[in-house]
């Protein structure tokens, strides 16, 4: 007898009005690979609510965790107590990541290579206290990987102070520019360089805390310090 | 007879109601001059809109010329062609630069070092040809300082496909967090390393493009490539 495969997620995003771009649409993908990749490269998002009837635009921590994106903060903080009224909060959550400088013979077709993920949805709050302490780990581990299990998990009281607000994949499209300057043809022979600078995210030699034992080692999931 | 000094601005925005945060007030600023520094070292912000109700956040290149940003776009993209409807488009433009992970002994205490700034206000499309082309310029230099003179400025044909939209900088406010994990007393003689892991933006080494005459020399205000 075969073995029932579980329903595997269709490959890509379904495309709705609003995550087809109204220009360069041949940026725009809806690929769940392509998408998940984005998100589990970063850790930092912009998440957009309407307060007032105005936006806001706050840059914060999220997770993925498979199909759901977690965002945590003060259980004081304005979108989550927004998402926590019952109904739950209208967010557009943005994740962005510049790869290079586009340098054109032409100001006009200067441009920046990058990979962005824009996730519309309804944000709610987690109330269920072994997904908010599963949500909490996967923020850590998004920053950090290997992390969450080389700290100490937040007690009772930490847990009561923080709110932890999941936002699923459902309404998501991918961004991405890639390659060199499209300059026109008539301006090839201009004197100007052209071409792409890489930009990419490095990071330091860690510092450790001023009230850290110097007997405690760095752990391995952490970089080393230059020589 | 003493010279009459222009009025000069004031050293702080005025706080509002929605740029005093609910929380972590005290990493709030109105400081001019550091609200300043954080647009400047930035080209890439993350615009935020409302449209039919919901929020949209989308990645955009800027630039700050004095009191004012500028952003752009195609005059087909939606937020620049709301902007373009007489009364101007509310928004929020975000800036943030993550300087480092900051690595506490509890989970709870776990962080990033950023900085950041956020503008409220209307964005209005720029219809004065010569400020268009002066803030294409600008925008062009915030990300490459030194680019806009050495590149074929836009033409008539290609400004007319460029929108421009300004925003004020009247409603400001930066937030920051700086310095190394801030643990409870009693975690501080638990086993795990604490600390902070610096974060940088980097620059690779520049690529020409395919159809570059390999005569071309690399500009002195590009990085120079590693031997």
């Amino acid at each position: 007898m075969a073995a029932v495969s579980p329903a595997a997620d269709p490959p890509a995003y379904p495309s709705t009005d609003r995550t087809v771009p109204t220009r360069a649409r041949e940026r725009a993908s809806y690929d769940r690979e392509l998408v998940h990749a984005v998100l589990d490269e970063g850790y930092v998002c912009h998440l957009g609510f309407v307060r007032d009837g105005a936006p806001v635009v706050l840059p914060t921590l999220y997770a993925r965790s498979g199909e759901r994106l977690y965002v945590h903060g003060s259980t004081g903080s304005r979108p989550l107590r927004g998402a926590g009224a019952g109904e739950g909060l209208p967010v557009c959550l943005t994740v962005t990541h510049v790869d290079g400088l586009v340098l054109a013979k032409s100001a006009f077709h200067h441009s920046v290579n990058y990979r962005s993920v824009v996730v519309h949805g309804i944000a709610y709050q987690v109330t269920d206290p072994e997904e908010r302490a599963r949500a909490l780990d996967a923020i850590v581990e998004q920053a950090v990987p290997g992390r969450s299990a080389d700290s100490r998990r937040a007690n009772a009281k930490e847990l009561a102070k923080t709110a932890v607000v999941r936002l699923d994949l459902r309404e998501v499209s991918a961004k991405a520019r890639t390659g060199g300057p499209n300059d026109e043809p008539e301006d090839l022979a201009l004197p100007h360089w052209s071409g792409v600078v890489p930009v990419t995210r490095a990071y330091g030699d860690p510092v450790p805390a001023d009230d850290l034992d110097p007997s405690v080692p760095l752990p391995d999931y952490l970089p080393r310090p230059r020589p």
